[in-house]
């Protein structure tokens, strides 16, 4: 028998369309064209321009050759021209590959080939790593210099400056809807600590509600002016050039990431929002007082990356920022798990408040499901907030899989959930807390030690400005925690007392045996780079108890 | 040559799922398990509560017997069953064909035989209309009441109870996620004025994306409070049971739509948004001294169904509430069009800034396309606010089509763009205004008159409640405009001072030759019945110059 609501009534132009975060662009310069869609020191301009240059960008690549499904890598800093590769080249039915700009030479390089870039978007600051990437491989990319009037030094090195080279694109040029919301629209490489990094890909649909999971999580009202302090290179700005377009926002870029132009711009331009690592957070709860403006307005601020440690959330709100907590990796675009706040927490005390905000949460609305599981028999752990397990992932926001590498694919996504790798509990009111990676874990005297919890600590210690902590061999325990601590400007501690001031807040076995201060190494989005010091703490020898 | 990007890359169970607002609900009720879902007099439940009562529902009705994709009919008031109905029916893969509660037998009769629905909730209220309609079918439904502890008076006539019904209903219902996003989950019948009325189907993924759609044009937070003023039967309550579930927020029933529990529930459970037609923000406007209560705080007010006229948004404004004034058909899930807001209009006198309100507006983000064009040729028309076309929409929240009506069907996407039947202009920024239906256009001497441009001046009266405009036959000029006006209580004016009032406002031609005073007819939605209006002015017979 047919089923009368499934016959003649088929899909059609009329009422059925891709998915696509272009949609939001299209809307922004129609609807609100005179409004400031960038600012980018003396440069303003409206979303009518923007869209212009963009349609220009897309008509520009197809004149010179790019055709449909292939790649455009951009190695660029926060300006507007790394904004309009977000729409330019998804309009002409490309795929925009960003490139992490702290990489080196050989890593650019197997990431040009493997992504089979057409054609390279880069900035004078990577002129060294772009020249010493190029002579590596064979099909180089057709190269295009942003000459970015903010920046002095390097070299161009391009076949074409990019403001000519949209020049001679049609600003009115008739982009296509995409055929497919599947198909692919951006490639983004994990930052991956062995081996080769894989490719991440994404697609229109999932972009497009990433985007508005964004805006929901944060309650977003139209027009918010957002600060790029999040580098554009990293999931596509967890997609904010998409979710900034949808309420027609104004981008403010910022090329360094550092405490007194935030101020500035915050001031300036009446900043209501902007993302980065906790490291960030931490690098503006710490500003030297000369780099402080004051707030006039609470300043919306959203990390990730790392488990915020409560001591940062605390001074963040304390000073006026509103902080919300979200997770997520490159294969879920970005951020698609929210620490969701009850308002009824308002009222606890602020210690209270930031450790139930250090949690990473709850699934968003365009994620479909999020547990934490036995990582062998994928059966969901107790939520009793201490049986730890992996974090298992599915719905909209997962990636399409990993360019050209279908055995990590499969394995990513074997038995229909993404593995994350993120180790961590189930709480009882069903939010998620990492507690490591399965390698951030220390095993001492048969007893498991979260270095994220040791950490978390370490953090609280008023003289410490960041902290981490690895395994140590240990001739007596196995392994040991081994901290490294950065003090603060001035501050100065010595290992006796850190190690007394642990020993005041955690179980004995815990407790750091060593303490090595200095900097810690990190990576370009401000993660503390934990392989490097898990080295460094293997190097320290064997400890011994005295 | 195959395209990497689009090779091993295919859709799994870990990075696709369809788009349904039955992810909502899951989540409110497992993120947000203890905030209030439902207040209905007495009665408040939560989200888990909430979520479990529909899990129970969905398991009666499919150990009932009830089979996908078969139809469930409601005949019911703004009551929690009704809540519970647009999650419980589609979480067993049935369809909801929510009834418009004041329609007659006959019009019940035709729509339960040719929705052919297998079960009909109702409420004693209805019992007598109900029991006209099942007495002239053959194929009756499974009958359940809905015993409302609210509402004194009528007959249960169904062979089950609902709160019985749900009881033999399992809590932890493990129900599906849809096999298919453009699975049916709604039917909704056209008022049609004349003919049949025509069944609206609509799916998962255009309820989900119109539920988000609503959220961003009004800039929705967390945990709204929203007043059931709009009939959930109409398009399924313009999607906010889903949107109000994405949000985790609170439903605020009401039975009856009147100024005194409107301002009592503002107070009482701090209503911060709520929706109607525009006769509704009249009568909160005009409410009288003793029903009015003072608002601590904005109230945000949405509304469609007609244009507004400017009066009334002026009016609600200055009394504290913020009108958003949006645009759509049954045919488009209810609203899919707004009148954004530009911030630089707040500056504008309010008679101005309430002028530019009552425009229907610019595209949905989830409404692909919006134009005004020739109704033959489909030629966009200039965008001059002047040249009248039919409007147009073309996107994702337009239905899959007419039940059983592949010829409406066709017809409505002909050429691949839902033709409205909505006759306006388009301004020169991109914003559409209805200036008629076409039927509603009255031509006088040869030139056309928009009968909703003469209303909008005849509301400016400061004696006049309600008016409409109709066409009546006029011995010299083929037609003159035939005002119905509702005068505001105790007022007192005759037909020479409103004739003269609008004189002193229009061109000659439009000013109405023929003053009616009294009630003016309406739909349960509140909606002006032109078509009765036309059929008086026709019977007052033709119209002579003295």
């Amino acid at each position: 028998m047919t089923n009368p609501f499934e016959t003649d009534l088929d899909k059609n132009a009329a009422n059925f369309r891709t998915l696509t975060p272009l949609s939001f662009i299209e809307r922004a310069a129609s609807v609100f064209p005179d409004r400031t869609a960038v600012i980018h020191g003396e440069i303003r301009r409206s979303w009518s321009e923007t869209y212009a240059r963009c349609q220009r960008l897309a008509s520009a690549l197809t004149r010179h050759g790019l055709e449909k499904g292939e790649t455009v890598a951009a190695m660029l800093p926060n300006v507007p021209a790394m904004i309009e590769a977000h729409f330019g080249v998804m309009m002409m039915g490309g795929v925009l590959n960003a490139i992490n700009v702290r990489l080196d030479a050989d890593a650019v390089a197997f990431i040009l080939e493997h992504g089979e870039a057409k054609v390279l978007l880069t900035d004078r600051e990577f002129s060294e790593t772009i020249a010493g990437a190029l002579a590596q491989i064979e099909n180089k990319p057709f190269v295009i210099d942003v000459d970015d009037p903010v920046y002095d030094g390097g070299e161009l090195l391009g076949q074409a400056e990019y403001e000519e080279f949209i020049a001679g694109g049609d600003p009115d040029f008739a982009w296509d809807w995409p055929s497919d919301e599947w198909n692919s629209c951006s490639l983004n490489y994990t930052s991956g600590t062995t081996g080769n990094p894989k490719g991440v890909v994404y697609h229109h649909r999932g972009a497009f509600l990433n985007s508005i999971g964004n805006m929901m999580v944060w309650a977003m009202p139209p027009h918010p002016i957002y600060l790029w302090t999040l580098p554009l290179f990293h999931c596509n700005g967890w997609c904010f050039p998409w979710t900034v377009a949808a309420l027609a926002g104004t981008n403010v870029c910022l090329r360094r990431v550092e405490a007194a132009p935030i101020f500035e711009a915050i001031e300036k331009h009446g900043i209501t929002h902007f993302c980065g690592a906790p490291i960030v957070l931490n690098m503006i709860a710490n500003a030297p007082e000369q780099a402080r403006r004051p707030l006039s307005h609470t300043v919306q601020a959203m990390t990730a990356g790392a488990a915020p440690p409560a001591a940062v959330i605390e001074a963040m709100e304390s000073q006026g920022f509103s902080v919300t907590h979200v997770y997520g990796l490159t294969e879920t675009y970005g951020p698609s798990v929210v620490s969701a706040w009850h308002p009824e927490w308002d009222g606890k005390p602020i210690a209270d408040r930031a450790a139930l905000k250090a949690r990473q949460g709850v699934r968003y609305n365009v994620l479909e499901a999020l547990m934490v599981a036995d990582p062998e028999t994928l059966q969901p752990v107790p939520k009793d907030g201490e049986t730890m397990g992996e974090i298992f992932f599915r719905g909209n926001v997962v990636m399409k899989g990993y360019l050209k590498n279908p055995a990590a694919t499969d394995e990513a996504f074997a038995d229909g959930w993404f593995h994350s790798g993120d180790l961590g509990v189930w709480h009882e009111d069903g939010y998620v807390e990492i507690k490591d990676r399965s390698k951030d874990i220390i095993i001492s005297g048969g007893e498991n030690i979260s270095s994220i919890e040791v950490e978390g600590i370490l953090y609280r210690h008023p003289k410490v400005l960041e902290a981490a902590v690895a395994a140590r061999p240990d001739s007596k325990w196995g392994e040991s925690p081994c901290a490294f601590v950065t003090l603060k400007d001035g501050a100065d501690a010595d290992e006796a007392e850190i190690i007394e001031f642990c020993r005041d807040s955690m179980a004995r076995f815990k407790v750091p045996r060593t303490v090595i201060f200095g900097p810690l190494p990190k990576t370009s989005t401000g993660k503390i780079q934990k392989f490097i010091l898990r080295e460094r703490a293997k190097e320290l020898g064997e400890r011994s108890d005295a």
